[in-house]
């Protein structure tokens, strides 16, 4: 057998590739821009070269491939991604060798990868819950992610969390992901600023000089020329800004109603939090474990620990996918411990 | 091997007994009151002898014993139930007999009933969900109940489903259940009737004298003299009464609210309604299939199906355990189709 596999995940933005060995050698990763604007076809496309690409560069066939893709996925199929645009794309289209292949969903895989490799080595049944541009989860049970029935499970994101809230872009009302996903608390602080007079608290450093200028009661509820993103709402939190509390406070608010009724219903042993929300570390963490225990009183709320495999979860995932295409089901259990450092080997 | 085991439901008001046999007759079925006034150890007293009785009607010894019990509680132990006040209770000490004996928990053993013989039996993951006195549901994955690490999960009754609503009983804000269940639709509607002026629409049928004498500006706030039932709210509501109508179109939309969550995080493929308050049919069945597919936009809702053991759900489920304990796993699976209609043999 090869020595190595070729993983790839696959988001709308970018692909993320690597060549992982036997033992968890991360030989090399990649990245490659996904045309999505170009449509399905080209990306399936661009998908092909790219694996080709790292199969030639790794020296030989790979033992296996690992995809890790969005929307609906089964092992064999990328049933349909509303994101990429395919429909029923199987497995063997992605891949321009005679290998075995196998795919999972994005998130689920990245799970997987936490389960195997990272946050949730010691544990058997966890939420992965990664809070970037949007929120979707990976119910992890017994140690491997759980889609549900036909796969469309963990969207975590989209669960009602105040019933009579905002209107969410998907369309419902109240969703998590429109109070906390990294790009709704940056959303919702321009927002705010924007409809805030600017003599009443608008943070210097962000105030435009439009706005500055502008008498308090003609203040123009148009958002901010320049979008704030969710970690410089993160440090006008740390410093104290009312705006940016307010909003991080609603963040951290329907987090742990989410989070609260996920341990009802499930009863996990932790919570592991990634994603660039995460990245605030204890200033969302602390408040959030605080929070979530208050919204509990007959049990304990489970501990909520940092991912720690990053941006790379998706593609480590996806080695692990591609190990098991390969017939090798345990590939990881034996691999180091801090995989992300582990050395680079020609 | 004996062609028969002992099956009990133990609740905080009765238990349900029966002998089930191999081929799923119901041999018989008995009840007795649950001593739970007396404490602990005479309820575990009380279980011994409702066992050892039913074992000498069925005239030997049984194959072996399957219990459901409320709390927190393994194949092997009662650990902890608030309600009957057990700690620790190891499951020898419930028989009397030198029989394999397996615990489960009461509503997820009701859930393995419907699983294997009721409304599940073509479901592989679906919600059980009993509505009674209190809420709580069991999560069925791959045609078995999950608990979650460590047996407290399906507490779906427990839900912040209004993050700022009433009070629940167990001190957090907004449960499902102090809206949903039938002991709060009952209550709910008692103490508007109470405080709503008679002369304002207050039913006759359960207006009582001296509400009805007591004038508009110093109406008492205090419950009704007779408490109402779940029943009789349904009643109410099928005929119009305003009052009753509202209070039913709460306890619809906290349930849509708990069965969006529950569906966008588990994805199932059904979900299966029991208890008192899915005795109303399609007047709770109706409304909530509505009001949960118009909070799901990018999703069809699961199908809402009624369960099919009833009361006996618990008994049923214990003797599958009873069975499995007996080394007949697949115990239930060639059963008939239904098995509360199977002749009872002598």
């Amino acid at each position: 057998m090869s020595s190595f596999v070729v993983a790839l995940d696959v988001g709308g933005t970018s692909m993320k590739g690597g060549l992982v060995g036997r033992s968890g050698e991360i030989i090399l990763t990649d990245r490659r821009v996904t045309p999505r604007d170009k449509g399905p076809a080209v990306v399936v496309e661009a998908i092909r070269s790219f694996i080709d690409e790292l199969a030639v560069t790794g020296g030989g066939t790979p033992a296996g491939v690992g995809l890790a893709v969005p929307g609906l996925v089964t092992a064999d199929a990328a049933l349909y991604s509303a994101n990429i645009g395919w429909r029923d794309v199987p497995a063997a289209d992605f891949v321009p060798l005679n290998v075995p292949v196998m795919l999972g969903h994005d998130v689920r895989t990245g799970g997987l990868a936490e389960s195997v490799l990272g946050a949730g080595r010691e544990l058997s049944d966890f939420l992965f819950l990664p809070i970037g541009t949007g929120i979707a989860g990976a119910v992890i049970l017994k140690g491997e992610p759980y889609g549900g029935t036909a796969g469309w499970g963990g969207e975590i994101g989209h669960i009602p969390v105040f019933p009579n809230g905002e209107t969410c872009a998907c369309g419902q009302i109240g969703c998590l992901e429109t109070y906390a996903s990294a790009s709704a608390v940056g959303r919702r602080y321009s927002a705010r600023v924007a409809a805030t007079p600017a003599t009443s608290g608008t943070p210097t450093s962000l105030a435009t000089p439009a706005s500055s200028a502008t008498p308090a009661s003609v203040a123009s509820p148009a958002p901010l020329a320049v979008p704030v993103t969710a970690e410089q709402v993160a440090a006008l939190t740390a410093s104290g800004d009312p705006v940016a509390r307010e909003v991080w406070d609603d963040a951290v608010e329907a987090l742990s109603l989410a989070l609260a009724t996920y341990t009802l219903l499930l009863d996990p042993s932790a919570i592991v939090l990634g994603g660039g929300l995460a990245e605030a570390g204890r200033l969302l963490s602390d408040p959030l474990a605080e929070r979530l225990q208050s919204r509990l009183t007959f049990r304990e709320a489970p501990p909520l620990r940092p991912a720690v495999l990053g941006v790379r979860a998706g593609m480590l995932g996806a080695a692990l996918l591609g190990w098991r295409a390969a017939g090798v089901p345990d590939a990881g259990a034996t691999w180091p411990l801090d995989v992300l450092k582990s050395p680079r080997v020609a």
